[in-house]
């Protein structure tokens, strides 16, 4: 049975995101009409420069005034596409509170709120849908809260990061360094005039709090997340990535122990192996790949950014939350039951690939073994490379606390024979 | 706010599948009751040997009695994992008609009566829920009519049995012909001790006519789906494949044609690029590649059979449906507003690797090529080998219509020149 009074949406903000979803609900209207069961409308849209000229979209139903769009009371669905903290935290509860249920994208929000939102959400007995703030169009949020809702997931790894992952591959594929391919990913709009937020790791970082609070059942915070940049990796790094058989990716890695008890989230780049699945993810693409109890390995590929992908995103939540509404049910809320512990970083244990500039001078190998094992870190293979009284030593370890390894590369630096640690990057996915 | 009474659970076999799903709603109670927010029950089981031993299963519950499991009327939930047509089909009804919504993992019954199903689940207000039936654990046909529900899908093709793929891997990797990979296959339990339903592409196209319904909103019934199975894949085929920098995967392929009206769906094996995501699809691994307008090219890969993860799968819609069951409403149910129609075989547009026999002497590839042309199928490349009046000629076509390609096969056949058609491929991907 067809509803003829139409859902009303208020979007908030206009960019590159929010213009292609009042497109598409233009252009699709009818396919959406006929998936909801309703017609929905664009009842407002809400933007800081309302002179500018938007194609498609009615002059009438912009406003500067996003408080007074969200206290309408009128308005089914909030689609908050503003990004930041504030006012779309402040935004996204007025609108729970007069009556709306929210879609919106905001990972930084999601990642440092989440619970307050989920909260607000619940209390007035209103949906809060984010598909779109988790690498963009790739279904992930709603597999992993719903599909695998019977399941027990272990481990998820991503590369969740579109802009790192264009620089790393053209690192990887060109020889280049790091300034030059980001260079690169500037001139080809991949990397924004500030890329701080994307190569030091907190665009990721965001994420990984959201996808770990929702594969652990428990909450995960932005402050939760260990978070390592990418600006340090080297040509070197990727020469000595390719003797291993491996590349260098940026990744977001949320773990549960192998006790069950505690959980861990960090962002850093890593060593995979060329034959993981994850090391073939090119240019601005993004990859997750997630190992629970009975479902095993799954992997979901796809654009993890840009305005057609998000809001294809939100348009499918738009659709769930309007589905919701007719029937007068909400979907899946937060889930944070287990209420596991969140350990911190020198909790996680890993293979590690050290490289030590070392003296040329016999003794030294030894040196350095008692030192990895006087803190408890097994070796697997050692390469030692050098002439003219200077050498490099390549060590890559078995499986090991980080708090291990941080003690271990503490002493090395002591070591009057260590004339410097080269690089330490963790080596994963093996 | 916690419900005391469980939901009651039926469950229909106890196989493979089925044993994991009893199993998992054991170990795993305490999360399923926190996920769904009241405890589960397993009420009963159904079975045909009632005399087997089920370890974990109270023999209380076991019945042969499907068909009064069904009708007791106190069931929330009948979890269907028998297979086949009948009696799976007058129970699913049955179940409904007695108030119990359904899941399903069962792609045979859903390619051939899943709109008489979703009407019946529609008009009692239930729902039917079988992520499990197409690519096990792999979330797909949430994602499919949820996630991409704001979105247009023009193309789903995938590798969805991954029995075929584990032998065309095996052939693929040593140069095995298809007897000896299927042994293997057959040695290690990949393959069943009649693996008709595999190889000839049954079960691919069961699959395939499942996701073609979701994509495009239509109904597309097993009879609209071609179907080649890949007993006639050789090792020369594989020789040839990789001349051309591909490899060969049996694909199901679900396309909206260029004009938008019409869609054709299809299982054949195809040669495909080593660049694409799904020719590094290894073993009995299952990936579907989606492109739709907005969110671009998708990628979905994991397990596509086995008993933990297809009990994955169905653990995932049961707790989708308890939780539907407690707030009052159901999903989504069929979706098939678009009705565009389903088109021949012979409407679908693609490139052709040919491999013929001929005769080894001045003229024929005059003969040959001016066949092509006569028919409207443009040439890409030719390659001549031969010898000792014997000779080989292997062509691949620009994109044609497959009726254009069958008719330039049987002129083809009937010159006197050709010896033989060696082998016809279609290829795709690029």
């Amino acid at each position: 049975m067809m509803r003829t009074r139409p859902l009303k949406v208020a979007l908030l903000g206009c960019g590159v995101v929010g213009s292609e979803v009042a497109r598409i609900m233009t252009t699709h209207a009818d396919d959406l009409t006929a998936r909801i069961g309703a017609p929905v409308e664009l009842a407002g849209v809400a933007v800081r420069r309302p002179d500018r000229v938007r194609e498609g979209i009615d002059q009438a139903l912009v406003t500067t005034d996003a408080t007074a769009l969200v206290k309408r009371g009128d308005i089914d669905v909030v689609v908050e596409v503003i990004g930041g903290i504030e006012p779309a935290r402040t935004l996204i509860t007025t609108a729970f509170e007069h009556g709306a249920s929210v879609v919106s994208a905001n990972k930084a929000l999601l990642a440092q709120d989440g619970a307050a939102l989920h909260a607000a959400a619940e209390e007035h007995d209103k949906d809060l849908y984010y598909e779109a703030a988790v690498a963009g169009a790739i279904p992930l949020i709603r597999p992993l809260r719903e599909s695998l809702a019977g399941d027990k997931i272990n481990r998820v790894m991503g590369i969740v990061n579109g802009t790192t992952n264009f620089i790393l591959d053209k690192m990887d594929s060109t020889g280049a360094g790091y300034q030059e391919a980001l260079d690169e990913a500037t001139a080809l709009g991949y990397a924004e005039a500030d890329p701080t937020a994307d190569v030091e790791g907190f665009d990721a970082a965001a994420k990984a709090a959201i996808l770990a609070g929702i594969a652990f059942h428990t909450r995960v915070r932005l402050d939760d997340v260990y978070r390592e940049g990418m600006t340090e990796v080297t040509a070197a790094d990727f020469a000595s990535a390719k003797e291993m058989g491996c590349t260098i990716k940026l990744l977001a890695i949320c773990e549960r122990a192998a006790d069950g008890a505690s959980v861990t989230a960090r962002v850093h780049p890593a060593m995979i192996p060329l034959s993981h699945p994850l090391a073939s993810v090119r240019g601005a693409y993004n990859a997750v790949f997630v190992e629970s109890d009975a479902a095993g390995q799954l992997m979901f590929y796809g654009p993890g950014a840009g305005g057609s992908p998000t809001a294809s995103a939100v348009l499918g939540d738009l659709v769930a939350v309007c589905r919701n509404r007719l029937s007068g049910a909400t979907g899946p809320g937060e889930s944070a039951y287990a209420a596991l512990t969140v350990s911190p970083m020198g909790d996680v244990v890993t293979r590690y690939h050290i490289s030590l500039d070392v003296a040329d001078k016999p003794g030294v190998l030894a040196q350095v073994a008692t030192v990895f094992a006087e803190h408890g870190v097994s070796i697997d293979t050692v390469r030692q490379s050098g002439k003219d009284g200077e050498a490099s030593l390549v060590v890559v370890t078995h499986r090991a606390s980080d708090a291990a390894l941080t003690g271990t590369v503490e002493a090395l630096r002591k070591l009057d024979t260590v004339r410097g640690v080269a690089s330490i990057m963790r080596v994963e996915g093996e």
